[in-house]
């Protein structure tokens, strides 16, 4: 069976059950249901209480059993004691997806915790039950409109083509709160939790096939299956751009990650060049992952490390030339054709060459014609453009906008956009921009080091393709 | 003359004129004019203009001479060739204070640029004027409610201690709008251009014994006066912090400054060797930047560099631990007693030593129980608090953040919180965080970060203090 097929009831569930359903609104039982109503998906959705007859208006059914139709996805929240019962009822009713949301097995630390989850692990694989979790907030597909989480906002989340995976909920959380305010669009978001029968591996080699995933993000603190990861990595690598994220590196951090979700952290420089082996971008930080997420998500992928840096003002583009050059960035050095055309309409007084200071720019005349001659620039692969709100140009900033978005659709070179504002002043103009294809971002040094991202991926990628 | 009264006219001017107001709304010379229309200045503004009587509501003046009263500041917006003959009138009428916008000095590469400039300079000095410029925005002096630049915006920055001196005005819109943004309390920002009389060095002795500054951050690409402002910025740091981006760090960007503000960029880490024995923290992010110049505004100094970090949710906590770690903390030990009554409210299944994992706290008794061990515990000499949007504790969040209110206050240590969730959601939480000296930021990493920049100055200070 192919894996996307054997998936297919986790992620595209014809009807979803939940064991452990509660009328505490403080319970994940309860906040799942909720996450489920907020749902799009076609099929039921069955909450499971003996003792209620309703819940957050759905009828309740008093067990598995009872519950009529087809359910493919169990959602499992009881303690961990009442588990396994539960999930060999979802094996006896046919049910091959279950997320277990229940935490204290084997990141306990305690024997009971892991021998509970072996248990688990058997009984699952008896009856071909796919996990995700146990220890997980669970998981949003968005392209199912199915938020199986216990967090019911995420269902206003984007749909697109990132998915993001993870070994922590919380940075689930946090990479989902970002992609909110941004607008990033997003496939799939889960927490693989400890890991029972669904390893990193499983879910890379799933997204690489996953025709709705463009991009794979994730959030890694140990695995245990770090051969295979890598060897799945790299060849879902070749079609699509991994970044990855590297929690516990330190020593006190190791610790705290085995209590986390009951991995081994490993050793950093280790895990950092077998990313770099299997052609996994790497990050340390939230928020670049983010960024460059979002910008391999969006731009096409450049033909080389030549970038032009062109901007209102100099110091920002003084910034985003030095952040340009700390991720491998080459200040492209303009053809004389194009330079000529520069220094035609702009001002000696300011910088002319890369980066391209517009303060003399009075016209939209101007712009248009620095913006022509830079994208077609046979010695640039790749555009960063920083748009400060500037009370002397803002009516021309629309118009700057329109072009942008011209240009970069016609010479399908990848640009991105630094625009310095309060932040809802320029929201429209963000969104456009965004909307097609190009990635806004809030200082110099994020717009560089996600087009440094961009650049890396595509120079791998050509590498491979000359292999 | 002290520094203090010298700078007096500058930046606390008993009347303002604008050489070259304009009527077109998108001239410098017209923003000007609606920027001091934004201002609470005590004083006058008088608009000088030949060709019209009114503007924007204010009365003009056909020339300085001709305009009434005390004028102490006057803003100069003309062409470069014009720029001598007025700072010349100023002179004569006694004002002792410029801000000459105009660019087209030593930075445009060319012979007359710099002789103008070396011209300006003498003028100044023989008539005893402080000039800001040339090639600038202007400045902000929110304590004198003044806003003498072309950005009106500027007005609406709220009055605090945190000064911003830039050779670049780009950046210091940047900081703003971060600033306006997230309410940090400014006190001053300025650009200062081509530096004519009033370099780095001195504007930085003014800050330091200006009253209203507690925290001075800068944005610098390159310094003629190196060797004074190391040392005025030693003798300043043992009284209040400063913190400093160094731009054109790369060499393309190197040549790009030149032609900014007519700087020599110079070697990095000379600059950045330097920095240290002066005791100026230096940073290589504009966000990092803003980050720590927040949290050294707000905070009491730690005495030590052992962090607590406490979550609702085990990843982030994780990843702010790697990131604490990279900036040389260290996670405290708690005591045996703090160890003891974590125990005894939190379960075995999470991370309850350090960083600890409150997904147990169901209560606010825990919390609070939680919080008081962690804050009397002699080995913790300051705290990161992450706050992560997650409905299942939503209605204790406003408890929990009273609760550190209360306890930062009491025990005096500094804590800074991450609250991640979708930007307007905690908005409430974060002001009232803010308003009582708890720095909030929106992901782990920046949190530890603006922690170790604290930490670095307060080790700093307490070295000088044993001296």
């Amino acid at each position: 069976m192919s894996i996307l097929a054997e998936l297919e009831p986790l992620f595209y569930p014809r009807g979803v059950a939940i064991i452990g359903a509660s009328q505490d609104p403080r319970k994940f039982g309860h906040l799942c249901v909720r996450s489920l109503l907020n749902s799009e998906i076609e099929g039921p959705v069955y909450p499971i209480n003996p003792s209620v007859s309703h819940l957050v208006g759905l009828k309740t059914y008093p067990s598995l059993g009872a519950a009529p139709g087809q359910i493919d996805l169990c959602i499992i929240v009881l303690s961990p004691d009442r588990v396994l019962s539960a999930l060999e009822e979802c094996g006896n009713r046919g049910i091959k997806g279950a997320i277990i949301i229940t935490a204290g097995f084997r990141e306990s630390g305690a024997e009971t915790g892991s021998r509970l989850q072996r248990e688990m692990t058997r009984i699952a694989d008896r009856f071909g039950i796919k996990i995700i979790g146990p220890n997980t907030f669970g998981m949003v597909n968005l392209h199912a409109g199915l938020n199986a989480s216990f967090t019911p906002l995420f269902s206003s989340l984007k749909k697109g083509p990132v998915a993001f995976i993870s070994q922590s909920g919380g940075m689930c959380h946090n990479f989902s709160y970002m992609a909110m305010d941004d607008g990033l669009g997003i496939s799939k978001i889960m927490s693989l939790g400890n890991r029972c029968n669904l390893e990193f591996s499983d879910i890379i080699r799933y997204l690489g096939e996953d025709p709705q995933t463009d991009v794979i993000a994730m959030y890694v603190e140990g695995v245990e299956d770090g051969r295979a990861l890598l060897s799945v990595a790299r060849e879902v690598a070749r079609k699509k751009p991994l970044i990855a994220y590297k929690g516990a590196r330190s020593q006190a951090s190791g610790t705290a990650a085995f209590s986390h979700t009951g991995s081994l952290a490993g050793n950093y420089p280790l895990y950092q060049s077998a990313f770099r082996q299997a052609r996994v971008i790497t990050v340390t930080d939230s928020t670049a992952l983010f960024d460059g997420a979002k910008a391999l998500s969006l731009c096409p992928r450049p033909s080389g490390n030549r970038i032009a840096i062109c901007s209102i003002i100099a110091g920002p583009a003084i910034v985003a030339s030095d952040a340009s050059a700390g991720e491998g960035l080459v200040l492209s050095r303009f053809s004389p054709e194009t330079q000529e055309r520069l220094d035609r309409v702009l001002s000696p007084l300011f910088m002319n060459t890369n980066p391209v200071d517009l303060t003399s720019a009075q016209s939209m005349e101007i712009w248009s014609e620095v913006f022509h001659a830079v994208f077609s620039d046979g010695n640039t692969d790749l555009l960063l453009v920083i748009l400060p709100k500037q009370e002397f140009y803002d009516p021309m900033i629309g118009g700057i906008v329109d072009l942008l978005i011209e240009l970069s659709s016609v010479y399908g070179k990848p640009l991105s956009v630094c625009a310095t504002s309060p932040v809802n002043m320029f929201a429209g103009y963000k969104a456009r921009l965004q909307d097609n294809r190009i990635p806004v971002y809030p200082t110099p040094e994020r717009a560089a080091r996600a087009m440094g991202y961009l650049v890396r991926y595509a120079l791998w990628q050509s590498d491979n393709s000359s292999v």
